[in-house]
């Protein structure tokens, strides 16, 4: 059973500056940092609803990335600035779903999907705990 | 018009050895290495077919990455050996599309595709050169 | 001749998050990742002085890396937050010296040096413009 | 006290070629890179020598690189094959010396020297066990 998030709760925005490293002798950002900055922006999701890595452990799980999806529809190079848009779309009892928007100064750079399975420290797929599944349907906790 | 290919000479494999530094700290390769991995799949498979990167710079094209999808079935580990299975499946006047199959020991590690685009050098689409399509359609030559 | 340069002056703090991908099996930061984390801090020192990569172009110069010295201290984890204290501390007709001290919550992770040559589009050795070398003898720009 | 180690027994040399994605916008392998080819050459000099890392993990340890020194002489570049040739120098109770030659087709790309702790699974320094400074000592297996 898929449960649909509501996105306007479920979306952040992060930015981050593309690196030197990250570029190739095309002189554009290589296809593969797209997945490492998804990541990042799920990090930064995670964080703005209360999420740290040890909590993560305490729960005594992991969230690998089981599929994907990239598109890409423009170059971005060395130096600009990225905005990621992350969304939790889809909640399932062992996975979630994240969809990115990524944008250089408006500009559309590429979209992509990931999902991720809940999986123990033996890598084996468990359940969500209701705590964490609460966290992909929940807003940013937003500082007064 | 796609042009589907044949996957009996269009079939390449490559073996690679996990890195250590393309683990993460779930003690597992991390996803975005397996983009990596295709990449390097994929030189191979045209090295087998006589073309060089070099070739490609005479014809003032590249090929980058425009779309990928992956799914992955099992972790894979530092120093597993794997053999990425390479096929060119469809042709277009100025894409190429490539399915890989990503195996440890006979056991389904990652499946992925990814459609290439023709750019020239400012990056705008361009027709695949007849020479470079003709290499997509080719079998491996066979050094006697 | 080397001229030694002003710590006060030509020493800026950045901060990074350590990213997951950075990771490996045993759990801490790759060392090669040190690589790119003073590279980082070396661009956010260069646009604390109002250097953009972009002014870099007009000169028609790089500026890689040439010989580098890595001390490793203390191993970070992942989501930790890193400072990294980069100095300029020695400037030739070609060539530039910084220093970098990482520290995470106070704890010294890494001591750096790399030392950078000037060079133009074709690699070869080429003299600091005198513009650039300016760069690092400068204090970074207050905004107001 | 140090032991110097026999270059003769303690030297291997391993081909790698440099992938698209270790290059950078200029065109040429990116620096940090110089670090995974050396990590590769060492796993290397180890199977060589009979060990897999599956050893390393029952003796409980682990060998962190903790210095690393690396001076580039000539860019190399993609596609383009690389031999590491990697000797062991220096052995201590709780450490290794190795140190690199990096070349392309002759011409010397990059020097490298790293220093190695032996370290538990706590990362704290142990004590090497015999049979693993004994590897240090060893000569290629030779398969007859």
């Amino acid at each position: 059973m898929i449960e649909r998030l509501d996105p306007d709760r479920a979306t952040s925005v992060y930015r981050l500056a593309v690196r030197f490293c990250e570029t190739d002798l095309m002189g554009v950002v290589h296809h593969a940092n797209y997945l490492v900055y998804c990541e990042a922006a799920r990090v930064d999701w995670l964080h703005k609803r209360g999420v740290s890595y040890q909590s993560w452990l305490q729960h005594g799980i992991h969230l690998p990335v089981v599929e994907t999806r990239l598109r890409f529809k423009k170059a971005a190079r060395f130096d600009e600035l990225l905005d990621v848009t992350t969304t939790a779309t889809e909640l399932t009892r062992v996975t979630v779903r994240f969809a990115y928007r990524i944008r250089c100064a408006d500009q559309l750079v590429c979209e992509a999907e990931t999902m991720l399975a809940c999986v123990g420290d033996d890598l084996k797929l468990k359940r969500l705990p209701a705590a964490v599944a609460e966290v992909f349907r929940s807003p940013e906790i937003v500082s007064v």
